[in-house]
């Protein structure tokens, strides 16, 4: 019998060609967005003064299944993918666990995450409509990173705000944008009437996904031939992400293995909506079953803790409102939570997924999450993201449950990315100065009570 | 047709398996290793002392081509290779060129570049002795982070000695380093009787590869168990590193496609040695040529400045004698020089190559290396290491005369790494604060002065 290889890699000739939407199979579908002015379910026209057309199309779409991938864009994929799907033996090893434990490792590029696999589809349609550039957030830095790479690729200006605490632990992170051409501004600025509101209110703070989103949004309104993008939350994202989990798939069916559960970090949702949508499909057409449980910080617990109710997008209040789990668009993570999953909400369809209990939900610590990124790096060789970590957490308690009960089941998760920018947060863990920071129910309920009341 | 693919990946099965020794296949052999204390050629023995037995076999083997890969060590390999042989498609493009460029590129893992393939072969044989651990030095960074990696996975002990002013420039690669367990420190320290003698000589310095390795062997001979292993210079890492050029090999066989130009960053020699060994053995045997490049940085121009003699290949003069082109071990590598390369002397392979004139050498500042660094990255997307963009500044410019030439020729350069660790030196590029730094014929002149007189 043939082993099976450590790392599989489809042919270029493999790679999927168009990207998936789950909502075409979905019976009960995520709710609509809202527009913030009228309230009324927001068009395709009155979306594309934020988002290129072709976006806001795809936003929109609940009834194609599948969307050409763009030659172009198919290039530019060639250039990092296909991603391995790479078999965990050493670490299996090193728990003595019967499981097999695969992870779908999209770190293998500069952006040093998925991101980029969004990044270049928007970004190429930002092109086609003839756009002279686009603005955009980012946390940890890899969303930039993915935009500022595709921006110089399409010769695009690329502007990007990037949350303050990141911008501070990551000076390299921005020096990575700048090699691509990009303007790096950190967030809340004063660049932008959000911003300085922001910075008025919460004097010090150290920022926020939602706050980036907010001022990047501002930025593109207030300049000729911009548009704003977005790395995560939205449908068009996990459409684009969907080519992890079609390749995963892919690649499973090759060696001929059964996936029995998915494990994903989710912060937005734009890796675990991107890797298990296809299997999500599967399920959803009754042709395979599977578990699959999102990981999310016990500090920006959105789904486990949060409410599924619509509420905005951003901490300014200017993008669509979209129903989702939420903990409040004024929450802001603590500062001691490092890297990304800072997101106050989740992809509404995830969110969607959720509340009909497709998918499980569970969080864990940030130290939790250090020891796990420490064991996996020095089992598995590659050091992790600490978002990516979240999962490996997962994975490590679930392969070490199928050690308890005897069972042999196959375990995958998403690697998402590589730790390089990230070495002020593991060297917190090394000095043993990493705090754990879990919200109180008092705290939770504050931002909550300010939601947006709808059809009130 | 099929259409050429960008990457090219062996499959698991195809990988060498065994290394290629090109000394078998010299006419001329490099000259032997002296021992420092009696100036005679060093035995297999005396050698031990330093190195683990088998690493000293291998150092000495001047006569067979071919050694077995151990299954540990090929196992480990399957971790992050077959590494890709990517043709860059964009960057022809760019270019405007006739040529075809291909790259090697061995940066997808955490050390960053290919030094976990040596790394790992060491440590495997310091496990096989029943070592307790091993002691080295680091440049750049990444062989640091690869002896690190490799002593995570067998259980060693590892202690690196960084080069200060890396050290001072990359906390994140001592972060890197802590997180598979090692222990770093800044060389020169005051650990040691040759570091606090340097430290008195020069105070102030910001440290030397060749102060580092000095520091080094001093701590490896100073505790039972304990070995020095060494990155780069050395026969044994030419021998490991060849699975670089053997995979290339095969690769462009599949393709079928010839190279006409090779090219290598060169700085102790390991990566330009593994690269084109396998390469100039069918020179050496008559069945192909090649024309080989070597290319280093201007301000340590060991090939295209320095003198072929015998020289120590540590500033603390501790270390077997080897005859190679060498600016004196007592040369010290200005600050204002980036990253890596910063190696007094050459591989006495590569060295007996270049003086039988099998192979070129060229010389290129930092600015040029940095300017073709920002090409790459935005065509290529890649994010290249500072040691591999001496390379990429040579590729273009061969590119550049095959496009005046109308020379459809075929161009093959190690993309040795990635640049995430290099970011320092990348903003003070950007904010236009990089010097470039050329050692006048008279600073050159000093440290040969000193050069030992054997055999005289």
């Amino acid at each position: 019998m043939k082993e099976m290889p450590y790392k599989t890699y489809l042919e270029e000739s493999e790679m999927p060609k168009a990207w998936y939407n789950v909502r075409a199979d979905m019976k009960k579908k995520p709710a609509p967005l809202l527009n913030p002015k009228t309230l009324k379910p927001i068009t395709k026209e009155e979306l594309s003064s934020v988002f290129c057309e072709k976006l806001a199309e795809q936003e929109i779409d609940e009834d194609n299944a599948w969307f050409d991938i763009p030659d172009a864009v198919l290039d530019f994929y060639k250039m990092y993918r296909p991603a391995p799907l790479v078999r965990a033996r050493f670490l299996e090893k090193a728990l003595g666990t019967p499981a097999k434990i695969f992870y779908k490792f999209e770190g293998n590029n500069t952006s040093g995450s998925h991101k980029l696999n969004s990044a270049i589809a928007q970004l190429y349609y930002a092109k086609e409509q003839g756009l002279k550039g686009v603005t955009t957030e980012t946390g940890a830095g890899q969303w930039g990173t993915a935009v500022s790479m595709a921006g110089a690729f399409f010769g695009l200006d690329t502007e990007v705000f990037m949350v303050k605490c990141s911008y501070e632990q990551k000076p390299f992170r921005r020096e990575v944008m700048r090699t691509y051409g990009a303007k790096v501004t950190a967030s809340p600025s004063m660049t932008t009437e959000i911003g300085r509101n922001i910075n008025e209110k919460y004097p010090g703070t150290s920022g926020s996904l939602g706050c980036a989103i907010s001022e990047a949004v501002e930025a593109a309104a207030s300049k000729e031939g911009y548009r704003y993008v977005l790395g995560s939350v939205l449908n068009q994202v996990l459409l684009h992400q969907s080519i992890i989990g079609l390749e995963t798939q892919s690649a499973l069916k090759k060696l001929g293995v059964k996936a029995d559960v998915i494990i994903g970090c989710a912060g937005g949702g734009s890796n675990l909506g991107g890797l298990i949508s296809p299997f999500m499909g599967e399920k959803l057409r009754g042709e395979a079953d599977y578990r699959f449980i999102a990981v999310e910080p016990a500090s920006c617990p959105s789904l486990t803790r949060g409410t599924y109710a619509y509420d905005f997008c951003d901490t300014g209040c200017i993008c669509p409102l979209q129903k989702m789990y939420t903990l409040g668009s004024s929450f802001i993570p603590s500062a001691s939570h490092s890297g990304g999953l800072r997101y106050h909400g989740m992809s509404s369809i995830l969110s969607e997924l959720y509340d009909q209990k497709l998918m499980e939900a569970v969080s864990v610590t940030q130290t939790e999450v250090f020891e796990a990124a420490t064991l996996f790096a020095r089992t598995e060789g590659t050091l992790p993201a600490p978002e990516s970590s979240h999962a490996i957490r997962i994975a490590i308690k679930e392969a070490l449950r199928c050690k308890e009960q005897n069972s042999p089941e196959t375990i995958v998760f998403g690697l998402t990315g590589t730790g390089y920018f990230d070495m002020y947060a593991y060297q917190a863990f090394h000095d043993g100065r990493m705090q754990d920071y879990i919200p109180t129910d008092e705290e939770l309920a504050e931002p909550i009570k300010r939601l947006p009341v709808i059809n009130g």
